[in-house]
């Protein structure tokens, strides 16, 4: 595939990321949601402090149509927003792959509907803040995974040619024929967490890996993790990490120099600013291979429920008596 | 059994709902934990309004030895401070039966070792509101339950007593020779909803019933009181009530009238205000029984380990990044 020209669409803090230094080694446009968040890039660049020091100049629209054509174009919104992103670049960027960054399942077969752009799926573990429209800090600078996603026809070649791009670009990607065992290993760990986190209030911490008492807290864990992998198995897909050892990993981190180990994970987070979570793409997604695969889910249809029923609480007006 | 002398302890709604009314047809004395609320009572005494309209005289303390003996002795506190009015009262009226009302199971165990007094199992399904530590007003005009404890040496004839006696004092009681299939009626339905509402921040209401959608909370409800009726099986117990049915038929209130039913559980009211729940008595008395059973119980166990987590968010100050 040739590829020299890149656009990112949504310019969160991943998609900033990937703006701020992509731009740097390839000509990179943005199509953003907001006319003055466009603007902004479109006057002032974009800047990237911590992990990386750079200035961006980048073209930002919030109408594909003013992007011209691109051989790459890199969805890095969050999961709640492809379908809008997809209905935004229909019938355009005829030639262009696509590469997807969410977590979960399920967004690529939301773009599908809307075009037939050869899909790259991608998982990624870095992390930034984004403090303006203009200014993000790369923060965790950890690999982006990557592989071609089954069910279109991208080819393991191409995604080599993006992980060369975005390694060039002073990112890390890494690429993989077979992306399922890794998306999996990370979305049995994110789907425990996150919905656990969420209900409880309680970050990612110690408790999450106790299992002393039979209230303690690393059972459910535990168990829903096992159930998960279980799911995995019968859905074929055989696990490049144990979701539990990352678990038991992450918590005692810190547990050395004495500094607890806490976490907020994205669900949190967006259960204490009252945000619809990604919950459907996440656990729900798991309920859904279940289905597909027969096989029970009792932990992952009971941490999904939950999750939506805490939504539905905000709307809720009258809190009862 | 001689029924002269009734002494209460513990005065809270359901306490002083008791004591108000004891108080006008029979001997009441009251055992408070504050010695301010037992000056209060012997001062003024006890105003009960809305379904009943009483001024009672009682002679209250914080000393047992200050009471007298007594023929019986209703424990009304929670679940959580059982243990705590059982030291108490160890080693005093040796001549008293004691009638326990709690939520859940396992409060007559922790009574059993502080005494070998004859036990009442008690259930309540009347409520009020406490105004002051001498006023409470009567609400819900329900039934109280009651049947000898197996484990003690209580005799049905008894409760048969201690129910007239109740009647007489323009409360509701009911007297069953075997409670059990009352008791975990109530349980399982107690269990389900009430820690569903407490970790979602839902009150009681219809989306407790909905099963359109498998994200539906309806189904969580369902499967876990499905669960903790195989449990009551496996224990020997044939359940008085269908739990979901008396979840429809809660949730389904209000609905001709066009004013949505919502009802907030003591659990959610607990954990609102930050207040440690009856959970371990509720909940995690499901868990144990199955446990003892030899089945399996993962909705409980899940909402179980969740609501005890929700609790330690509370006292954990470092809230993660």
């Amino acid at each position: 595939m040739r590829l020299e020209r890149v656009c990112v669409v949504g310019a969160g803090a991943i998609g900033s990321l990937l703006i701020g230094h992509l731009g740097t080694v390839v000509k990179t446009t943005v199509l953003t949601r907001r006319d003055e968040h466009a603007k902004s890039l479109n006057e002032q660049g974009l800047k990237v402090s911590g992990k990386s020091q750079l200035q961006t100049s980048v073209i930002a629209s919030t109408n594909p149509a003013d992007l011209g054509d691109v051989d790459l174009v890199i969805i890095a919104t969050k999961a709640l927003a492809v379908e809008a992103s997809a209905k935004m670049i229909s019938g355009h960027f005829p030639n262009a792959h696509v590469l997807m960054i969410q977590n979960g399942l399920g967004c690529e077969e939301i773009l599908s509907k809307y075009g037939d752009w050869p899909v790259i799926s991608g998982v990624t573990f870095m992390s930034g803040t984004r403090h303006s429209d203009i200014h993000v800090e790369y923060e965790l600078d950890t690999a982006t995974w990557m592989g071609p996603w089954a069910e279109s026809h991208a080819k393991f070649e191409d995604v080599q040619q993006v992980e060369s791009l975005i390694n060039k670009s002073g990112l890390i990607a890494e690429a993989y024929e077979d992306l399922l065992p890794h998306q999996w290993s990370k979305l049995i760990f994110n789907s425990a967490v996150n919905s656990i986190s969420a209900v409880t209030d309680l970050p990612h911490m110690k408790a999450f890996a106790e299992q002393d008492e039979i209230q303690d807290l690393g059972n459910l864990v535990f168990d829903m993790m096992n159930e998960a992998k279980q799911i995995a198995e019968a859905r074929g897909v055989t696990l490049a990490d144990d979701p539990w050892k990352m678990n038991v990993n992450a918590v005692s981190k810190g547990s050395t120099s004495g500094e607890d180990y806490a976490h907020v994970p994205s669900m949190l987070d967006d259960v204490r600013s009252k945000r619809l979570t990604e919950v459907d793409w996440i656990t729900g997604s798991i309920v859904r291979e279940a289905k597909k695969a027969g096989v029970p889910a009792p932990y992952h249809e009971t941490m999904y429920r939950l999750v939506k029923a805490f939504e539905f609480s905000w709307t809720f007006e009258n809190k009862g008596h």
